[in-house]
């Protein structure tokens, strides 16, 4: 139950049930195992279809709950994603750039108020289900392109929250235990908790395989590399370089 | 073009399109009017279709944008309202209480989160649709017992929403104009704007007619004599006193 290396005492400071948003990307597949293995329970991981062309993350994040134990819940916003035409995330007449994560063409795979929809709709689930936490797996290599991933984001989110349900439920529900974190350091946490990281999805491509040329394949496959950790990830193309 | 009585000058200050969170309510169909009065084009009428009982609402958003030349989406959050158990609003389990609308009693009525959902619903479709604001119609009415109504929360939320978006919309995209003015002021400018209140819908138990004694019918039926604005509703029982 201690925290180990990459991981902050955050999500441990309180105990109890928590709704966790899962996509079934390395990043909060790994916060699954971490919530479970701090003990808290009910564990409840939460996906969001938004109309995303990498839907097949959603079958990791099912495999996920399995593995855990955890209660599962694919939150439909399907009616919303015809009116969120642009990003290449969504709109199969946007292509994927090739490139870094942090590079600014990944300005293209910006889902609109994507995480703050996500947020909103995962504290919901939690004040309905009389949950105490909401965790999300923000971490720091989200900052330079995605303003909704931020700690200043983060903050004030949890403010308007603790605003909107006042009287309702506690004060300050969100926790980001990733949150100042890389994903190198991620990958570490997830490695000495067993994570099985082949049963995790970064591609935006959504193909059979990892591209391994997108911002997330070549973010994920750098993390891996920086973090001495073995990767089991197929990839369609050989690194660069 | 003028505020005139009942109306901040908050919608006015920036031109454009809108985004406009209707309900097909009194409250955001006057909100609809109003901003199609001062000239805000293209306007944008969403609804959010939560599982609420009294979805027959729904129709009278639909007549408004029809009436108005506006475009009208309605979003399916379907498959949350079946995780929000517990409100008398969608779960059919739970009986909506006859009283006034700022009694306690009205707890029962609250569905967790509701409005940080549809507000970052409205934020991503304007940001997506290039609308530079988003518009709400929460009113002083509802401060007493939901929480996700009040000024701090709105302040907070607009907040949130500005660094969600940072780099990729304007700030402060969120007006509400009718914050601090109490129902009986809304009454008496959707009748200065010619509103057909007779389609706009209040009653939580959606039926044929207005019950006229759930709370948001005894506040409706208590707006429109406090405005000395004749009453169009067809209501089930006579009003108490």
């Amino acid at each position: 139950m201690t925290g180990g290396p990459g991981a902050t005492s955050e999500a441990g400071a309180r105990a109890g049930g928590v709704v966790a948003l899962v996509s079934g990307g390395l990043d909060s597949v790994t916060l699954a195992h971490l919530l479970a293995d701090r003990g808290h329970a009910p564990l409840h991981l939460v996906s969001v279809d938004y109309g995303q062309r990498h839907r097949r993350e959603l079958d990791d994040a099912r495999a996920c709950a399995e593995r855990l134990g955890a209660r599962w819940d694919c939150v439909d916003l399907g009616s919303l994603s015809g009116l969120l035409g642009g990003s290449a995330l969504t709109d199969d007449a946007v292509e994927v750039p090739d490139g870094h994560y942090a590079d600014e063409t990944m300005r293209i795979t910006v889902v609109p108020n994507r995480n703050a929809v996500m947020l909103a709709v995962a504290h919901a689930i939690a004040v309905a289900q009389h949950a105490p936490l909401v965790a999300a797996a923000f971490h720091a290599g989200d900052h330079p392109v995605y303003p909704d991933c931020r700690p200043e984001f983060v903050d004030a989110f949890r403010r308007m929250q603790t605003l909107a349900t006042e009287g309702f439920a506690p004060a300050d529900m969100l926790v980001t235990p990733f949150l100042h974190l890389d994903k190198a350091a991620i990958v570490r946490t997830g490695h000495r908790l067993g994570v099985p990281f082949e049963r995790t999805w970064s591609c935006y491509r959504g193909g059979a395989h990892h591209c391994g040329s997108c911002g997330t394949c070549v973010e994920r496959r750098e993390a891996f590399g920086l973090a001495g950790v073995p990767d089991p990830t197929v990839y369609e193309t050989v690194a660069a370089g």
